[in-house]
């Protein structure tokens, strides 16, 4: 990954050929450095040439329906159209609800009744892709998301923002923390926006950064 | 919008300015012909240049998940997290249900019980942007979506095919519509991907045009 | 245009229809205010709504190699394939060497020993495609370029830091100023970006705002 | 490369976790015979998540003016302002003109002139990014370049046509054969356009498709 990232550097300011920058033996220590000034400096189309890809299940469709608002990213998701749900449906449990044991019990009988309607449905010919209609924002899916390191840094910057809703910013959370484990260095570029700007430019600030006055 | 894209076809392939080209005095018949040449040999990017805008309402968000995959258009969509639902939410009922009286009640009935499962999460103090997980795919939304002309084409080419879902399918067709009435020439472009390729790419045909054997 | 950013602002915060919200009667002031707001939180999606297009010539290859790196933008571009070069070609003249008369006039006589020479290639038979490799960065072209605001406010970003190109910060301030004549608003945004970040990211400022330290 | 596009072709239609269907003892033949299936369907976005990564070199700014154009690319390319040519910059000789004996040495001479011309403004203090406004179309250039599988067919499609220019198409055909020596399969989709269509859409057919009647 660094070296592909650090050809891509020094190919624009290097009168070597990429293949050569890229057989060079350079140091990891001297990677990183130039990667970084190169990164602070705003230049982020160096590294876009490294796509990651993550395999994603037991999100809701309400946080992929936010999700694949991002445009500089490749999605293959579980359709509705073509998986039927077959028994009781897999659903999250948003956190202001799972703490409340009576909520919580009220929310899971409920998901009981619209598995059972979606089934009715089914059962009287009405195909998965309209049965689904009953089915809620809840509902689990699965997906195979794919995006370079410019858009990561990018949707870490929107949506590890407190701001941001708890599910996509709890999703987002652990897809860098995945890539961090490998990828330490990437570490301090996967922030909310704030760390980045040095304030807060949302409508009110949660006190992580001042907005400006 | 003809002159603008004449202007950007004759760019390409003349000594002169585009100012003059497109203060020229060229009749709306020869704009065409060049026109329908260039699209039809696929240099789309001329007419890249036409952005559209629609406001759409009384669509679900099942619809809406699929269509903002698009990832060359433009949106702004009604927030189910800051958009609290008053009384009964709004619903799109799929035809194959509409047409069948049981089962039309049956549904709409739900559609009662899920909004009273709403309200009450609401007032038991669970914010709107996790209330909502109760809330079906059937809900209505509303939103602005711009795309240009290419971008048109590509959907149409895709969700005017019968293999499509019927929501979006009807969508894309009464955008389509609008469009043509004011601008008759894309009528013979904003067609089923089958009417473009001669055949049938899907796995079954639906008779329009037959599989390549 | 603000009308339509003003719906799509709305849209996302109302129960209310894009449509009865694009045909209220709202003031312009207010509009202003709402749009203000939702650009300083960084919600620059709304603002792709409008896209604008614009006539450009004489200007140099140079500085089209460079200004078609942006992607999200709509370029239709003069040929050097299918445009035969007839006479002298047109030049640009970089303002460091049009400011000594010497040099200026060693550049003029160098462009047309360049032009003399792409003729006898194409008298000798070679293709005006081939003929054109020797052919300078300095050659003018001409090209009709498209992009939405929030691209149009990207590039500004970028390109009016000092750190940017001659000729290339000249042309996208001349873009920028056409359109500010016509919605003075947009001013503010239509800025380098140490303006927008507070800070300089450079290697080396220019004075204008410091580095952090 | 085949794991991940399979992956992503099974979660569409699946009920199962990527994770599981990525982990799964699929054979190859099985995997193979999916993923045709899709793509020939037309639904390339499955192929978005496999992205490559190319080290170009000794290509004209001829060429790399029309790459760039490919906005679905990343691009990190060698800087004419930053890296100042030291001796005769290396250039290409288009092949009309390299098989003729004495337009080559014209050619050849003429390059020399140009380098000199270049070294006179660099010594006079021009600095290199307008001494360079005198370099031609064919000075050599270096890039690296990545795009995904779905961008890579797209440009085959459009590059190895007949009509598309020889340098990009030469170069699009290299990239294309070593792809293809380390995935095979991918062979038959790398083809010009008039192969996928079945008939030729340009102006006047090369002869390897017949053009619509």
């Amino acid at each position: 990954m660094l070296k592909t990232i650090y050809t891509a550097c020094r190919t624009c300011y290097s009168a070597d050929y990429p293949i050569n920058i890229y057989n060079s033996t350079d140091d990891k220590e001297k990677m990183l450095k130039l990667i970084d000034r190169i990164i602070s400096s705003g230049h982020f189309s160096t590294i876009e040439h490294i796509q990651v890809t993550f395999a994603i299940s037991n999100v809701s469709r309400s946080c992929t329906h936010q999700l694949v608002r991002h445009r500089h990213m490749s999605f293959s998701q579980k359709s509705q159209r073509y998986v039927k749900e077959k028994g009781q449906f897999d659903y999250i449990i948003p956190p202001t609800i799972d703490q409340n044991e009576e909520l919580k019990k009220k929310y899971q009988d409920f998901m009981k009744d619209i598995s059972e309607k979606y089934q009715e449905f089914v059962e009287s010919g009405i195909p998965a892709e309209d049965a689904r209609f009953v089915l809620p924002n809840a509902t689990a899916t699965s997906l195979v998301a794919s995006l370079n390191l410019r858009e990561l840094i990018h949707i870490a910057n929107l949506r590890l923002c407190s701001r941001s809703q708890y599910e996509i910013r709890t999703m987002v959370k652990m897809m860098c923390e995945v890539l961090v484990k490998e990828e330490p260095w990437l570490e301090k570029y996967l922030v909310p926006k704030c760390k980045r700007l040095g304030f807060c430019n949302e409508d009110k600030s949660c006190g992580r950064k001042s907005n400006l006055s």
